[in-house]
């Protein structure tokens, strides 16, 4: 393999010849061997940042022209080698040349691989576009161009939020598909009757539409959970340097960078009022990754209960459709698999959470090192929610059938029919139906029947969903 | 000793004469033999919610009258007895009778134990006001009567709502106190250099006031967090029964209990639209606790680094206050315990947010039986984080001192200082004097006088902490 | 309230006359305003350990005596004051003057409070035997008498290992009940047919003394483990000091304290090897507290089972005994309470699981300064777990009875049992006869008298327990 | 592109001509949409499994033959097509056509999407061994002679327990390694001395000697418990079926399949002696992780306390070796990178050990469906601790440099050096001397020539290595 030698000021190293990677890319990857794939999402993101600083320099360059400001000591890198910087910068975002990402997600420093591998690209395939050799550094220099008035510390967690801001913007699409798959079934059900159960016994009559009307809610508290997320994390630190104060970088630089990011996302991003705030503290990722999880809470009640409702255990009353067989050995056999993907995926996201909190807390003074493996896991536990809506709905809730008869019937042969009589009939009464119902395993019109207890029309009026389902009884209906 | 006989279905048991709990609380005193003590703040909360019931019903019946809507056969509580209890709840939200409290907080069940605990405390105080004898239960029954429309699925979360939501208005009165405490640090030293570190390495020129600028944002945002959480969990069940469909309960109940609610705690709870739902799913507190999280590992990250700061190992440039003798065997040493204490509660904080998130995703169907579980980890979180801040603001951050001399000194001995200089003489000749001053271990005057890099006045300028300290260098400054 | 003056180098503090506590105790319980409670069982062990080291040092300056090695300008501390100490501490160590003990759970320092006021509290007691006041320190004093070659870093982690040995000794035998109990359902119901599930769905025939054996098995796994924790954490680091370089004590007396330690818990405890470690490191917890955690994940899995197999929802095959009310509403409901205290207990331990390893992670250098919270966090792991054991066997599996009847007749009516025909008859005729059960909702004998497949004497004789329940078929059997 | 249609009993697909695999996991593909993907040693260890049991097969219809007990109904499969399953099952186990491995690692099914595309693959490779076309089924069938004896429920955790015991006999060879550089720098600088430090405060004299040894110590503790690992997980139940049972599975092949698998791994594994337990509970590798988890955290505290000796905050006593640039604009940067990639190591491991525990409590009756999820935790686990002993061994310990005067003669100058001369000369002028030190900030030397408390000579003796590292004092050493 035919190779090039690259310095830095700790030595030389041999990189294939057409590698667009460098030196300080090599040397993370040696570093930490570690093998879990970076997410493209924010390899992508990384390009955007970089174009956006490459667009705001030469802004610069053109004012200070203008205005006459170009002071003469001071060198500036020329529009041909900006251009080509942002053209490759722009290719990244489109996620050109990931193969050429070899960092793994799990590595320390709080980024700087991440920021050179980038920076090593863009230079390497500027280099190419402007007909040159990748490894000519003197013509384009991966530190004084491509990362010009940057800094690992503020280019790679605003490009964390950018990545974050864009998978979230799917999740909020995706958690609203889920809903209306739910919601169509809460309509379809809405006087389904089924026993309510707590604590795994029976308890008092429900409908099927009053369960997933549960689920209904929960989906619209977390699709207006994340979607207050954006507001959380649009500030960013861009222009920032090492620890927010800017140093070395002009100020008109720090004042316009955002605004590119803004036109090339098309979402309002923010500079932060404390950039070294911003830069130090990550507070806010748990804040939003938290959030993630009161969603994942609920997708793992919602599976769970679906799960144990399909069950052979359960005498299954709703069925679930068949995505894949389940056994060799029995071949009708359903699985309950959609759900154990999305309990498994809740439990993924329970533990980066903690994984996200514990880092978090471990920041020190200007910085927090641990930027990398929080950033992976935000992305790992956004994307596993994207995947688990995804099947929850499609798989899962859009084929889902109830048996409305078997259900309806289970509650009348059920004692906890009998409480709906309560305010007519009074508790003793009532415990003498439901002990008749019990012994003789009959339904509560033959136990009525047998003891006398109100009239049949009486009861067949009570039991009607209509009345079972009302929200509390009224002394007028008693009175009448 | 005296005991009583008292009765339920399951068979009788002996009980104190005078112990103001049943057969219920001593039934699950024996099956939970746990002694974990359970927190008063809920048990007070569930005196209020008690109150507000009897009151709510004292109402319908006096509205019932009015409109003669009466029904004959319809059983109602007197008034001698509805007010005995309201008066008897009054003295358990002012924590009267907490000795009788016997059930743990670890317990089965979804929370049964401790509305049945509640109830006979009250009934057997009512009879007790009645003149009657605890355990007098044919005269008042702690079912019948002390739970009248009540179950234990909405009294219980109601009031660990209401628990929640008066101790979050503390922590948010003392998170702000702390805040000051910051902020005050923050502006007596806005022009004390210091070196801003990344990954625990000098990187480049700051200040404390920065440094404390930092926490100070995080702490106002933490403040906006706490602050927020009210809208999360102002939605109460209370009225909805089991599993949120009223049965058996009348309607005017339902919709008139949350007004007295809002009334006793002065706070606008609301009753959910959907009351299955707010049974069901106990995703808000999941939410709110999440948001607890990102304020505990701000905390972290601040006790952290004032630990860090105040290290024998990193040179005494900040003080802290003398809380406890350190050591036996080395008279003066101080220990930074309140960091100390304050890290370990970030650390029960995030390890109660695991169990919070892991429990509330194994609700089933209409209801969560780890309530109990929750609650206590809800409550017990924010009562450590109202100690910590008391603790850290009051106990640390109000008695920091800083050895401005010595910081400021140190940082014209680093090198890292020459980055102050890049805009003005570029990156190579800001490596020599870097280089220079590394060597000789000399400051960046001496270096410059013995290098003649600049002239010693425009040093001196630039060093100053209002040119250090602003946000990035302008092309003007440069010029001049 | 009467008070006296205690004075220590941060200056004077009122304490109450009679108090045993002082100002140390005092300035903690300010500094930590947390109000978790002290785990007596930790207190008590402290007890013992200050018990061991004067009953060492008594024997010391015996021995020096003999050998006449007594220094003069080494001041001994008079033998009436060490049999003082020694009686106090024993009286501790039974849980005497428990309310004097006033520093809360969670607190800063590697317990310097703990061992503080266990010094002061054994100081005051001893002064007392004495006929001296509380205060009268000039007579003894609780540093330089009461912790007379200790230091808090050797104490308090050689009494919580103390105190975890002891309660890890109870909780084996409850283990080992939990097992038994199991066991005889085992055996019981060895026969006892069943459907077999995996994924919740009907999968082959099985029996409940299959299902009981997998819990007997898991639970023989805990009890060996827990079996095997002793020999983890018998090592001790007292006679070490303040990082275990045991500066400044005798070397006699770090020989010899650890022989008391052993006498006196009647345990084979050991000095480390390396007191520097044993100091600084609490690796051995996390594992200790991991293998408990193993143990836990058992306890949810069979408490869940169970819960599971008592639900309305499955028909009831299982019965778990009455232990309290479940409803107000609904007179018969039992709650799987016992179950669901279990799986609380299992999540508690989990999060202690999370919060010590991750607490003990935090180290730095010679010491960790969060023992407080790791120790605390273990004795109630333990506690909990010793709980959940009692609960779980005594009042819920001694009493659980099962339908063995419905049972049998729900797996025969089960198409899964057709799997057990699989060698004799193929997958094909075996997919015939499930399908025809299924359609027809018949048992397999009707099934098979309809389609005639096997001759029914032989279809009796392969579905009886002992060949449904043996391990594999022969090929003997087929040829036969 | 060219395809095939593929049918199961859900109906039918088309799967690429040149695909090896199939229906079932073209199925499982869209039905988990994650991209996280799935651990090659696990893969592996499914081909070794296979082969086990295509061996096993040919064995023991050998030995029918031979004892004349093949029964004529029951149809075995031809040698050829069982030698060309047992050979594509070898390449299976060198890691050949990973790349038709398409299903990804979080999934819902106990495992069967991984049973079945490595039963796919088996099959199709097997079939062009012979001649055939992949998916020519009727010649050779997925389930009908892939899965021979098998199910998802055996062979899964089998291949699982394997994959673990490799990578754990590397983890625990890379241990040992770590090991022996602390070793190394412990026996180089047993005698250079520094200052103790607890809770991060000058406590008593030390040396790096005895911090590496602590080091040292807890990794002897990690090499042996990973050592131990192995009894605890060589337990299999291949052989027992979906649930244990071994239902339609020959007796001799139950009996014999094991030893094969002892053979091509060699590594003793052994049937369990339950199978309805061994598949069931999860427990040995929750137990088995958590013992990781311990070796985590000892990672992290050496980690972190390299990292902090390290720090320019903390003068550099101990150097690092410079592995990469570190910062684009302080051209001498050097980051703690390795420190900080050990520490997001441990923290890894930390969530994936709370994943594993959480998911391993939510098994239900005869199988956990969650294997998956828990499998793909264990091996990203151990995989990460090799990866971060290999990266801090070699990068980072290996190179370290201390200063040794440095770091002595910062002792001379702390107080608490004064500790050393407790025995000899009391508490008080102890504290004299320590506080002259303090206020003239001199050395320990130039104090006691100023106040004169003992002979230079005697100070000088104490003072040294050899004498201040000693474990204790002796009364003798006080006489002479």
């Amino acid at each position: 393999m035919s190779t090039r030698t690259e310095t830095d000021y700790l030595g030389h190293l041999q990189i294939p010849s057409d590698a667009l990677y460098g030196i300080h890319s090599a040397r993370a990857k040696e570093n930490f061997p570690d093998s879990t794939p970076f997410h493209i999402e924010w390899y992508q993101a990384m390009g955007l940042v970089k174009q956006a600083c490459y667009l705001t320099y030469a802004e610069m360059v053109q004012a200070l022209k203008e205005e006459n400001l170009l002071p003469k000591e001071y060198s500036f890198i020329p529009n041909t080698i900006i251009d080509a910087l942002s053209r490759a910068a722009g290719e990244v975002h489109t996620g050109k040349y990931f193969d050429h990402f070899i960092v793994p997600a799990i590595q320390g420093g709080a980024g700087t691989s991440i920021n050179m591998n980038v920076n090593e690209i863009i230079t390497n395939a500027a280099l190419i576009h402007l007909n040159h050799k990748p490894g000519d550094y003197q013509v384009i220099d991966p530190i004084e161009h491509a990362n010009i008035y940057q800094s690992t510390n503020d280019t790679v967690p605003t490009a964390l939020r950018i990545a974050v801001v864009r998978l979230l913007t799917l999740l909020e699409e995706l958690i609203n598909n889920t809903r209306h798959s739910v919601e169509s079934i809460e309509k379809e059900h809405r006087n389904s009757l089924r026993i309510g159960y707590t604590q795994l016994q029976a308890a008092v009559p429900s409908s099927y539409g009053q369960l997933f009307s549960t689920y209904s809610e929960a989906l619209s508290r977390d699709w207006w959970r994340v979607s207050k997320c954006f507001e959380r994390i649009k500030v960013v630190n861009l222009g920032g340097g090492a620890i927010g104060t800017a140093i070395g970088t002009p100020r008109y630089f720090v004042m316009e960078v955002v605004k590119h990011l803004q036109r090339l996302t098309g979402f309002p991003f923010t500079r932060s009022e404390n950039l070294n705030d911003a830069t130090a503290n990550l507070d806010p990722f748990v804040e939003v990754h938290a959030i993630l999880k009161a969603h994942a809470v609920n997708l793992e009640k919602m599976a769970s209960d679906i799960r144990l409702l399909a069950s052979d255990l359960t005498g299954n009353h709703l069925q679930i459709p068949k995505r894949q067989v389940g056994s060799s050995i029995m071949p009708g056999k359903v699985n309950p698999v959609i759900s154990e993907f999305v309990v498994s995926v809740a439990h993924k996201v329970y533990s980066n959470d903690m994984l996200i909190s514990n880092l978090a807390g471990q920041g020190a003074l200007d910085l927090n090192a641990y930027l990398p493996a929080i950033g992976h896991a935000m992305i790992e536990s956004i994307k596993l929610l994207i995947a688990a809506n995804q099947s929850f709905a499609q798989y899962l809730l859009n084929g889902i059938e109830i048996d409305v008869d078997k259900s309806a019937s289970q509650l009348m042969f059920n004692p906890s029919i009998t409480t709906a009589l309560l305010p007519l009939i009074g508790f003793n009464k009532a415990a003498i139906l439901a002990q008749e119902m019990r012994k003789r395993k009959i339904d509560i019109f033959e136990a009525n029947r047998s003891l006398k207890i109100i009239d049949d029309d009486n009861l067949n009026k009570i039991v009607k969903p209509n009345n079972l389902l009302k929200l509390g009884f009224s002394f007028h209906d008693l009175i009448e």
